[in-house]
């Protein structure tokens, strides 16, 4: 395809703009993708607040977002999978391929690997994107490509819930009501899980959670989290802690309450990136810690649960902007945390 | 048998003394054991020095000691699999056989537990004890009641091992040269694990890792334990670490250290409980902590590492007192820890 | 509770009678428990038709019928988690508690099992039963005892679940859609599986299969199992079948309609214990063999399973016989095997 | 390098004979290594006397060999790992790295896995091939080139003892003392198993078993298998069974022999593809069957276990042959498999 895009760019801290660029040319193995919807992540908003996360630090003109769902307009010569109008998410990160952890399956460790909207790579809050083709899942006919850009979030969020075990005759507690804890409720949901509570201290996240699927929930704000964590489970304590909110506090009350012998998956990023813990306690109990760093191997089943309706990803979008308001919809995300789950730019979309 | 028994007891902090009480009777189910060695442990001494572990406080007079070997005297009347004259090495811990946890296999989180030594459950530093005799493990001819005693803290080490999936290939690194810290070592190379480092500050504890068949150590006094990692797996990072020292110093190395992907399992128990860690790294490089409640199913394998030769238990007793010298073993384990790896009370044996 | 109670009996090669006996007393860990409902299971059948399964022969009179539930009428004196009136499911396998598989978890492995009706151990086609209060777990309100004796063939099919680490985003099929089969499919639903289909020669069978919730059906005499099972799978093969038929035939599809590296749960037993199987096309595909021998730790999950819809357990029951008719119920389910998926003896019962 | 080389190619069934071709040039993943020693495996003789293995028909001229070991004499631009003269194990399958086998880390189970030897892809019974470069691995100064072509049969016992969950305090069985049984009995040996034992009707083969390690041997000539391997493990049965004989009869002693829950590998193919095997009974026993199809990830693994001193693969050599001598390799190998545990053509080599 001819001609160029138009690409909202981040200019300066809470700044974005566009600029004209070629449509890329799709690679052999690639395809040429036009965006329909892009999901804004809070990396995205905290790149835009801050410049930066941790050592990786925006230098502008810089695109943000790596949540992009779209329609396939041109085929790279070797690919065979995927054609012209084939509606697909799009898996934001490319691996070697080469290395220890590729090569053991374990892609999302790949220390190479070239990610969406992580700086110096440019994300996707754009027209087009040429894309490798085997990072495009095609989505089925009831899928929309909405939809389709939330599987990144859902995927960390089904990540978490098998870095748990999470299995049928578990209770779980899902810590957090922000986007993650929502997908993650759901992921856990559709792995059938007994029964999976939600805490946090927004009544309208938790509404949400009811909504969505969740069997109970704790304001954590008006409640006892301990007590309540009793009470649900007769003494026993959670089966399955999931801490997505990224807090010390919360982090706490997930040692607390989980059962002996337990998963705690830890999901959410403290702001400081250090954490005092009860570690005696989680020695006592012989917890066990898993971790999630993004996912793998999860976008065709994450498709799939969408598919089947065990998973209302359009119930978690909350506000939609078109491109040409990007720097609204940052500025809106950025000053209305409490009140947005999942903010989406629509591109080109048909919802 | 009838009669009564010396009984070391400990009648206030710092102060141990004897008494004379009756020789127990084994029930149905029981055995008689002699008791031949009893080896002191860390919580022995932090009970003699602070009278208290956590919620557990020591009401004088207590009978410390949790780490026994004997030999059978008398038998019950439903026990057929052992007889008299048979050395053996006790698990102390009685656990219930119904909850959840008994019946799911993992009995070392059995809330009812009965453990020797645990308050208000008294220990072995005695003659004799009758003993579950499911719990007492026949010793074969080359392993004698000292090494016997000391498969009790072997156990934890083995436990550690198999927490965190020890096994070839792997390099890996012990923090803490104490006696955990050693035999959790011999328990990593009779797994299998290619290379094990052991990490502490104090140089003769470091020899004798190296005398017991370490790969490798670093002395954090004077060597940069990163740096040396680094090194000695040529940038990878360490496969598996399991920590024994319990302070924050050397849990924080011990992420710092990991490989991405890898298991941390957590030994040592920290003075206040807290830990401030950097978590934002763990997520980071998607690490998983196991941790260790005492040990389970471990007993028959660990004799038998013994009985081959892949364990020297032997080879960390630095010190053996006589039963009438337990104020003297207490006293000298106090003031002296950075000398002693295991002290051991010698109650009839012949080592 | 005083007097005496009905007890039907087999007396002979198809032959049931009845006599008086004395209700049981609970010993201190038991209850009695009034029997409302009994499922007739296939061994049960196989005992009646033929006095034997394997080295197990039947002296008469002997007392069929290992699926009950019921409800509580008296407590033994060391009982807290059951009071009279509770309704339960009795899980039929008393076990030693002490041997090492026991010890481990595995119960359904202890060589001292004492299983309802298997020989010489009586079973429950009987007004009353003393049983272990552990294996008599209680039912929620919307549980019926009907669906309570039904807990028992269910925790087959998720004990085969579980073995085959059945879970969200595989293609499973289920080979044989008799009872086993069903509860099975039905199983793998719960744990969230993608797609799962059955295969059968009876289109009835196959016909209950769908109602009950399979996402397809395959009628092996009018299809060709491995066509369809190519097709359902886009080429890929199924990633985990499970096979409840026992026949040489079913066993030796699963090998061929198995993905790559995937897990095949081996449920039903052959007519002669012997199969001939392409073994060498199992290790060119790296598949594992999971077996399945009763199960162990599924009751409450499977009543919670019920009690929350994830699994019909009415929609089996095909005929409910009163106990007076256990002659004819017997008679009618070895007569009429491909009607019948599940009989039920009721003696007391309110569906 | 320019020039040609001398290959060794199958002319026909029996035949072999040589021809020039041109050194081959490395690509720029590639190096091209000058070939010492390479191993003559059963599949190779398989290929030699019948032309095929199953759907593979060799078309001559084909060249066999496929467990390569030399020296880096070239190296490709985009090579940093290795350098002219580095000394070399070659893993001889190449896969594509993007289906969904490469990307789960399950590379062995490659649909379009490129593997020496394997029709019709030529092996490497030649002085010269150009290899990926990541399919390379150093060997360390006290591994001989010799040793390095025999990593390829000791990855598959490795494979098969990590499929097995072998681990210390177990004690296994090998049936069948080839060269995979040997390999085998000393990965389990690695490993830490405690106890391994080792099963064949050859008495030099038996030998040899014990020369290399095995702690007891049973000659089924001669010996009950049955018995003794009750006698070895006082009742228990073995916890850990590989078979790699292939036969149907030493595959249903495996299944009898095994403990019940235990592992069953399965490595040895059938003469048939097809075994009658007592499955009812591998289900009473609630067996595992794991399957072994070549390796993955085993290499660094299998390369330090030699260099530590843990496995003895030299002690496997039982013949050594020049290249010239090819066809007397392959005869006497065909002529003499009682005697002949690894027979090894030298093309270039200090051993």
């Amino acid at each position: 395809m001819e001609g160029t895009m138009k690409v909202a760019v981040m200019t300066g801290i809470r700044k974005m703009g566009f600029v004209e660029r070629e449509i890329p040319k799709p690679g052999a193995k690639e395809v040429l993708v036009r965006l329909e919807y892009v999901g804004i992540c809070g990396s995205d908003l905290h790149y835009y607040e801050t410049g930066a996360i941790g050592d990786y630090v925006v230098e502008p003109p810089f695109v943000l977002g790596h949540e992009p769902g779209g329609v396939v307009v041109e085929v790279g010569s070797g690919v065979t999978h995927l054609k012209v109008g084939d509606r697909v998410a799009l898996e934001p990160g490319k691996t070697c391929g080469h290395c220890e952890f590729c090569r053991e399956g374990r892609y999302n460790l790949c220390p190479d690997v070239v990610f969406f909207a992580t700086p110096p790579v440019d994300g996707v809050f754009q027209e087009y994107v040429a894309h490798e083709a085997d990072l495009c899942f095609k989505l089925p006919e009831n899928v929309s490509t909405l939809e389709g850009a939330l599987i990144e979030p859902l995927a960390v969020g089904f990540h978490a819930a098998i870095q748990g075990e999470a299995q049928l005759g578990q209770r779980a507690v899902v810590m957090g009501a922000g986007c993650i804890g929502l997908v993650t409720m759901m992921a856990l949901k559709a792995r059938g899980v007994s029964q999976v509570y939600v805490v946090d201290i927004m009544e309208k996240r938790l509404e949400k959670a009811l909504e969505l699927g969740a069997d109970g929930v704790i304001n954590a704000a008006k409640e006892d989290v301990l007590e309540r964590a009793v009470q649900l489970t007769g003494g026993r304590g959670m089966d399955l802690v999931v801490e997505t909110a990224g807090t010390e506090i919360t982090t706490r009350q997930a040692i607390q309450i989980a059962r002996k012998g337990s998963n705690i998956v830890l999901v959410g990023y403290g702001k400081t990136g250090e954490m005092t813990l009860p570690m005696s306690l989680a020695l006592d109990k012989e917890l066990t810690f898993k971790t999630v760093f993004r996912y793998r191997h999860i976008y065709p089943m994450a498709i799939e649960a969408v598919a089947s309706g065990k998973v209302d990803l359009k119930g978690i979008v909350t506000d939609i902007f078109p491109l040409d308001q990007v720097q609204k919809a940052m500025d809106h995300s950025v000053n209305n945390k409490a009140d947005i789950v999942k903010a989406v730019i629509e591109i080109a979309g048909k919802r």
